[in-house]
């Protein structure tokens, strides 16, 4: 299969996500005719010049000339406004896709721009990133050995679906199919109620007597714990934004559950402290031997 | 300062803790007279083989024999019983210290068993350690550059506190010293609470009903977050049971801001997710830079 060689593929946003695709697509010769569209025209020009991408536009309309697939990389809440503009463009039967991390809202977003969800529209989610953000992260291999969350809808056009897919999986990644309701509900468990506990840790410790403290005798174990605390604000804000309704439900579960244990320490019961630990633990090393 | 070289220094555990002092003994030349006392005779024969310990024995009083330093490296719960039995013992002043994580325990575990908190008693504690357990883990530079807290009380001998610094040191710790209230605050917010999260999380999760998607989609920000999940569910379990109410106190902070996120997250409150997070990555990005 080899069918994007000859295609024109549009990239907007060159910030973390969309610069890794463009880095990937240039060093795996996926595609000769890569276009992006950004703000910043310091960064495209350098892009270029680095031989990641082949155009570029500060004009969506200008980079999506004749375009044969456009990946939108930008915040979660920018998706709307830009399929708004590209709903006014002939864009010719160009598929399009995403990369945001909740997909309620890009189906959503596309129902505003478009009346409804275009059946070459397909909602996308690669399960990559890091707590850095911007083209000077991108790398070439994020997304190698990743997985990539498709959810497409029932009328999603089949062709549109291969044409995302075979990108991801030139990219390197695993690609996985599931409907959005579920995608939204797995991320709010893994990803989303992981970064609330993180942020909500760090600033409760920080705004304690001895804070200065605090951080000074912390350890490697919460160096990894609180690692995702650093993660980019804006964007986090949006996701909770867009995928709160699901991060609430998660959430209530494990307070209920944390109750539990906070009884459990008032009590002294070691039973309850020890089953959950253990239970705790053969779970979270499964995890670890089904990724080696 | 050499004080150590012609000293007789006795480990009583030789685990992850235990083990790793004893490799960084034997590899800093910091004593030639290093025994350990453990149940596992086979262990401690291996250990003796391969140079890391001069001498053993599975009963404290033969390996306490004349000892000028004895270094407490067991289970929390299993301090209290060891120090009921060095109390029978004549030990003519030598100094003991220990590593467990609660250092009210210690306290209160050496006044149940000498009546009162001996002059050469230094409770201790070396911030490092692993998910992993047992002597086949430990290394010869676990301690260095971590730091070690000592927690000397009004009446511990100058002596001895120089003495069991000296050890640490030696091993390439950093050591600090604070009170045995303010060790137990600190570790109850940035160790034990992150462990209770990750365990609570982890087993919140496992018990969703798509559980096994749930794992297979978690990413690189999931693993770190609940890598210490992973940890001895015994050895929480004590630490849990003899620091619950610090840990109470820092967890139900924990959690008024956690309901506080759950209400912005269920109005859609843009600014206090954002003002959260905001705090949160500039405590951690500080934290981060004040570590490198």
């Amino acid at each position: 299969m080899n069918k994007l060689a000859d295609k024109k593929i549009v990239i907007v946003g060159l910030g973390l996500i969309g610069g890794s695709i463009a880095h990937g697509i240039a060093d795996r010769n996926i595609c000769t005719n890569v276009w992006a569209v950004g703000r910043n025209e310091k960064v495209l020009e350098e892009a270029k010049k680095a031989g990641v991408i082949t155009g570029f536009s500060t004009d969506l309309e200008v980079a999506c000339k004749d375009a044969d697939l456009i990946v939108l990389a930008v915040p979660g809440l920018t998706v709307e406004p830009i399929l708004k503009k590209l709903a006014n463009l002939d864009l010719n039967k160009a598929v399009i896709t995403d990369a945001a991390s909740v997909k309620r809202s890009t189906v959503i977003a596309a129902e505003n721009a478009f009346g409804s969800v275009p059946a070459n529209l397909v909602p996308g989610h690669p399960i990559a990133g890091s707590e850095q953000s911007g083209f000077s992260a991108a790398k070439t291999n994020l997304y190698e050995n990743k997985k990539v969350i498709l959810t497409p809808l029932d009328h999603t056009s089949p062709d549109a679906l291969a044409m995302v897919s075979e990108l991801w999986q030139k990219l390197g990644a695993n690609v996985l199919q599931m409907s959005v309701a579920e995608h939204d509900e797995v991320l709010a468990a893994t990803s989303h109620l992981p970064h609330l506990l993180a942020y909500a840790l760090v600033d409760t410790l920080s705004q304690q007597g001895q804070s200065q403290d605090i951080f000074r005798y912390a350890a490697g174990g919460f160096r990894d714990f609180t690692r995702i605390a650093s993660s980019d604000p804006e964007m986090w804000r949006d996701i909770f934004l867009a995928n709160g309704k699901a991060t609430v439900k998660i959430l209530d579960s494990f307070t209920d559950e944390l109750q539990q244990l906070r009884q459990a320490l008032l009590d002294g019961d070691d039973e309850t402290l020890m089953s959950t630990f253990v239970r705790a633990k053969k779970s979270r090393d499964n995890f670890n031997d089904s990724r080696s």
